[in-house]
């Protein structure tokens, strides 16, 4: 047993460490050599915790959406419909540092996925997952009467992912033009306007 | 004369080959020693053109932001308003070859430039341009009675250029799940909603 809680301990100071790296100095500076200095190891250890580069990679992508993930659960806990779509969307905006640094961390991965592999399927899978999401609570909204008529939920759907994205990355590189609240009062808009305000 | 011409030449097939080899392997592939190769030129005849990699990246960007211009300045000649952003916005979306790479090319930019430098500093210069114009249009559109009344229209500026980043990233990471014709759709229907339509 320790020597199996030491591995998983291992690999997420490792995961931890690429972090770092990569909000410092972008993806492309996270190589081997970077992430086993900022973890402390030597580049030989790494390879006893992780195939290559890019398993590191994956890991820190997977992990920042595992805790996203958890987050939301609390927060999404006995909500439904729009009042759960407010709150899973709201959570993906980089409204404080902790979700500044995860989308960040995305924002790197967009441009690396877009080159193909391993990274590129994971990145469909796990956005895949938050469209269906979203998708959902759109239809369960449209059930409890909460959705104005005459809407298409899937264009609604990509509508608002697109947004948390856009709205995101601009936070990001132009925190001048686009305040917290800017972002909040957009995303509510798009919210009360599925209910049918103008 | 002919050496300047030269030099400009040769300037324009190293940034070529850096956007080649961007688009390819991704921004962090982009090493100068990778663009020299794929110019086919050696190492040290690069440092007679650019200063360091940076250099040539920017180069890259703004050569893409310069190629956006000019057909932009053709595809708006005489549109001014609601019609002149409608342009300018499908123009911006990746709905050919030619602007899926112009995309590509920047969200592998985006990544790179929230480690900060002059490719931060750039991009914000390039995007409040961007900016500039959309809200000018908009105030256009609404002095030419275009824009339904109660709009807050730097909201519906940031709006509109989320939504176009961030449909333009998706439509690049998930082709499947958004063909050019959706992006048309949900951007004229941004435009519609402008002039009063539900």
């Amino acid at each position: 047993m320790p020597k199996i809680v030491d591995h998983d301990v291992r690999r997420e100071e490792v995961v931890d460490a690429a972090r770092r790296v990569i909000l410092r100095e972008g993806i492309d500076a996270a190589t081997t050599r970077a992430i086993a200095k900022e973890a402390g190891y030597s580049n030989g250890v790494l390879t006893h915790y992780f195939a290559d580069k890019d398993d590191i990679l994956l890991s820190a992508l997977r992990s920042s959406h595992r805790r996203i993930v958890e987050r939301l659960r609390a927060k999404l806990a006995g909500l439904t419909g729009l009042a759960a779509l407010r709150e899973l969307l709201l959570d993906n905006l980089p409204l404080d540092e902790e979700r500044a640094r995860e989308t960040a961390l995305e924002v790197g991965f967009w441009g690396r996925s877009l080159t193909g592999g391993t990274l590129l399927e994971v990145q469909r899978e796990e956005a895949a997952e938050l469209r269906h999401l979203v998708r959902a609570l759109l239809d369960a909204a449209e059930r409890a009467g909460e959705i104005a008529p005459g809407q298409d939920l899937d264009d609604a759907a990509e509508r608002l992912l697109a947004l948390v994205d856009g709205l995101s990355l601009h936070r990001l590189l132009y925190p001048d033009r686009l305040s917290p609240e800017t972002l909040r009062r957009l995303m509510t808009a798009e919210l009360d306007r599925l209910g049918g305000a103008s």
